[in-house]
């Protein structure tokens, strides 16, 4: 054993006890005949005391030392004579009587401080002394804490941790599959599965009864900011329940997470029909931290003379409480953040409630005082508010741009603190939506997904308007989780198919698999899905998923680090039998 | 919620409650006015009881299901009239109210029982149905148990488990990879994780300090009966520890695991050098359950004129206690076994010990009776005991020929009781073995494993004589788990290199990457990794890994209930810029 005691342990309680650490050097510090070094391990920092005086031949030894050198001292445990009340050790220092050089470092390419000079293509690069930064390596503690804790959590409650395979076949429908060449089986490939969604399934109709997983899934996927190309699952499925039952066991499980992690007693979770959160939020995954609720203004704003009102298919707005006092430079940043490509919006209209209860709008000549009060009632608006109207002929693309607005304003008036917490459930999501692409319907969740038992008698006359049990958690505007109720009556799925547009025959192709195995008695059954690495970085307050990965990889899906991928040799491909495509001058 | 108790969970306290169950028709019997049914979840069976009398209509429903359908029932707790000692729930059955069938089911490919009449290839094809019996769930649930006491152990002692990328890149020397092709960076691939070597002993020079992984790994080899191309590593790594600290911490582990899982308090683990392993078992995995030790014989038996013996360059027997009753017929069986070409033997020399204490050998015409006491005596044999001899012109390849009929006569005996537990660390690997095909020295663990400090000095007179800070923990036979103290010294790493065979520049392509990370200032570190799967089938007492997995490979690398793998769409195989190469007719 290198050392008997860590960095981060030693109180005033061990004063004038020896001790061995081992660690990096944080700092050096020399101060005339003094020096001091921060000795730094996962645990935390000690300080270590050289004195010239007492111990010349020592001291010379650290003053050659350099940043990140990885040490062996021993030495007494001293009272500070300026204490660090920011450091848990900042009452002690070690007298050092012994000091072993175990490596040299040469100079990292960026400090490892939590502010480090490092950029991120720098950090990536060097994503080994990138997570010696303590702000980088708590993410990862955090994760190993919520990682642990579901499995405790679910384990309690009679789950299964059961591993499904990595190499299996390629999915119909959905995202695009990474496949890997099969050696033995020349000309055939596996598939890394997107999701265990087919084999969770199975084993359901093998009695398992209570399953999950925590497990990687793989996407092939032109990547964004908050997507890796391999991500993490937690995924989970029970038989023999209702939507009602699954909610409530995997918001017992949040519980858990928010009490054991971070200390909130998490309050009984709000639900909001997939319906309301489009009309009052224009998103399935409405942030709840703050209300600024959409109000919609057709009846009261529609055929006053203002063309382009008039023209809407849907005119809708928001409340800044106590925004008035935005300036009209605030307000035309706010015209050009709605006109951004990314939102798509041609233009803001606001109103303000002066402290005399009147309205001043950008659109006074079109409206009376009368009309703008009767819109100022609908908002419930006082003065000192401010009301920012959108428009459009397109509802839903209205209502998604007002969704930016809002989650605008929220940043701008410091309604979404990270620290702070709203969840809720979204449920009703409608069975299918329209794709123009494929002109067809589409499964909104999966063709697996059951629908609400009182619209099945809609699959015949409207299919577009039948509500499925599927259900998302979602925290403070991010969807954390989410899954649905599964078919389990053959007859019913024939049907769900019919209306996606298969044959029974295409069925029969593309999920004969999953049909087949039903036909041995399926019980009654529904999941759900986390993303950890979303669930872990709200925890963490972060605004990627990147930095609670250990090593993720860029938008190009390189790992920079590692350099991968890379070029394999020609005899590796020639096993495979496969070949890299000649480029075409 | 489809049910508010389970089927494994009523007992006589229970009778007169009204209890709602769902499960799977497990057998039906029809005894004239009565029909009882087994209802099976994954919780146990309870007996369900229709009686014609006292309510014709529900006695007739019940009458038309059949196996493996899916029921939801409502019912009346009963005593039993005759009761079923062998199960939990033996003392009460259900006398049925209510009956729902939740979905029928056609009669499965083979009978769901645990002694079952599906051959291994229906088994496989309908693996979803093989997991209902019993006796396969049941592994899967230890499987999930010893990983959460894996996780609870190293994480009280303050291992922080983190994810390692699953796209990796190839890895120098070592297995055949899987490989993934890029479509983002068109030529390139990823290729899957051999183990994540690399990325822990990064984790490491990041200060994580403690670190494990139950993880995924992948190698793309032909298949024996106990590999599979995706299998399961408890993976772990230490910082600031020597072997003495490695050996503690995971001798720990296992004795957690075997008195939590099996009840059994383990006895500190025996340490066995590689030297004494190979000199007393032939093997660097020996099954300890037994004694039966090699003798070497070379002393007493060479140059008394028997040929075979004299020109041997070993000579080595094992003491089989009480077998000397074998007839002729056993004998030549023996014989049989160790001139199998698996084994490889020329033949097979055997003495007995007679009741006088007299021995009777197949070669007693070239020794006196005095030499075979002096043999007798060098066994410790006794009257009653069978001695078998094997000699070879090479030594190593005859100790592995006896380690096969030591086995072997374990097996006959009945010394290897699968319900009981021998574990021990074999300790002191060699650093290096030769290679006849590469025509030179090779790492025996790789070619980070530290050498043993006392040794250093030989690598520089005698490379193939220095002995590793490599260890194995072995338990009956199997190789659990193994790893090493890494080398944190670059000069040392350089060294070692130079031994195997590769210039700086070399050494520098294949392994610079975490040379350089080693620059920035490494601690000592050494971890090892544990076989889950291979752990799980020791304590499910199964002989091969397949049954403890949930959803296996044959030999020929293929999920026959995925069809896994297949052919993709020529689409895909565009956007990646690959081709399969065509067959040459």
């Amino acid at each position: 054993m290198y050392r008997n005691r860590t960095c981060g342990e030693l109180r005033l309680a061990d004063v004038s006890k020896e001790v061995i650490l081992a660690g990096w050097v944080q700092r050096i510090r020399k101060m005339g005949g003094m020096t001091f070094i921060d000795l730094r391990d996962r645990y935390g920092i000690t300080q270590l005391a050289f004195n010239q005086e007492t111990d010349p031949e020592i001291f010379d030894k650290a003053n050659k030392l350099g940043r990140e050198y990885v040490l062996q001292i021993k030495g007494i445990v001293a009272e500070r004579y300026s204490k660090n009340a920011n450091l848990p050790t900042g009452d002690i220092e070690i007298n050092v009587t012994e000091l072993n050089v175990l490596n040299a470092a040469i100079t990292p390419p960026f400090t490892i401080e939590n502010e480090t000079d490092g950029g991120d293509d720098l950090r990536m690069k060097y994503r080994y002394l990138d997570l010696r930064r303590e702000c980088v390596r708590k993410n990862l503690e955090l994760r190993h804490k919520m990682a642990f804790e579901v499995r405790r959590y679910l384990d309690e409650h009679g789950f299964l941790e059961v591993e499904t395979p990595v190499l299996v076949n390629s999915t119909p429908e959905g995202a695009r599959d990474f496949i890997v060449p099969s050696r033995m089986n020349p000309g055939q490939f596996y598939a890394l599965p997107q999701s265990p969604q087919i084999l969770k399934q199975l084993l359901m109709v093998s009695g398992f009864d209570r399953y999950f997983q925590i497990v990687k899934c793989f996407r092939d996927e032109d990547l964004r900011a908050d997507r890796q190309p391999e991500f993490t699952q937690i995924d989970c499925e029970m038989s023999f329940v209702e939507q009602e039952d699954i909610l409530e066991m995997f918001e017992g499980m949040s519980r858990h997470l928010f009490k054991t992690i971070k200390g909130i007693d998490l309050p009984k979770l709000p639900r909001m029909t997939w319906a309301d959160a489009m009309k009052y939020y224009g998103s399935d995954k409405p942030d709840t931290r703050f209300e600024m609720r959409f109000v919609e203004l057709m009846d009261i704003l529609k055929g006053h003379g203002f063309g382009v009102f008039d023209n809407a298919a849907y005119i809708g707005g928001i409340c800044a409480k106590g925004a008035a006092t935005y300036t009209r430079k605030q307000i035309d940043q706010l015209t050009d953040f709605v006109r951004r490509p990314q939102v798509g919006a041609k233009g803001l209209v606001y109103a303000r409630v002066e402290a005399d209860g009147t309205i001043k709008s950008s659109v006074d000549k079109f409206y009376t005082q009368e009309v703008l009060q009767e819109m100022k009632k609908a908002f419930n608006a006082e003065a000192g508010d401010l009301i920012l109207i959108l428009s459009g002929d397109d509802a839903n693309k209205t209502r998604k741009q007002l969704c930016e607005l809002r989650l605008e304003m929220g940043n701008q008036l410091g309604l979404r603190d990270k620290n702070k917490y709203s969840c809720l459930w979204v449920v009703d999501f409608p069975m299918y939506e329209w794709s123009d692409e494929e002109g067809r319907l589409m499964a909104m969740h999966h063709p697996f997904t059951s629908p609400k038992p009182e619209d099945i008698p809609l699959l015949d006359t409207d299919p577009a308007s039948v509500r499925a049990n599927a259900y998302d958690m979602v925290i403070n505007g991010v969807e954390v989780g989410g899954g649905s109720i599964r078919i389990h009556d053959a007859q019913l799925q024939q049907k769900v198919f019919e209306i996606l547009g298969f044959t029974p025959e295409q069925a029969q192709l593309k999920f004969g698999f999953l049909m087949n195995a039903f036909k041995y008695g399926a019980p009654p059954h529904g999941g759900l899905a986390y993303g950890l690495d979303r669930f872990v970085s709200l925890f963490a307050g972060l605004d990627s998923i990147r930095d609670c990965i250990a090593f993720p990889k860029n938008n190009q899906g390189r790992d920079v680090m590692l350099n991968a991928p890379g070029i394999v040799d020609q005899v590796q491909l020639d096993e495979l039998e496969i070949s890299v495509n000649k480029k075409e001058k």
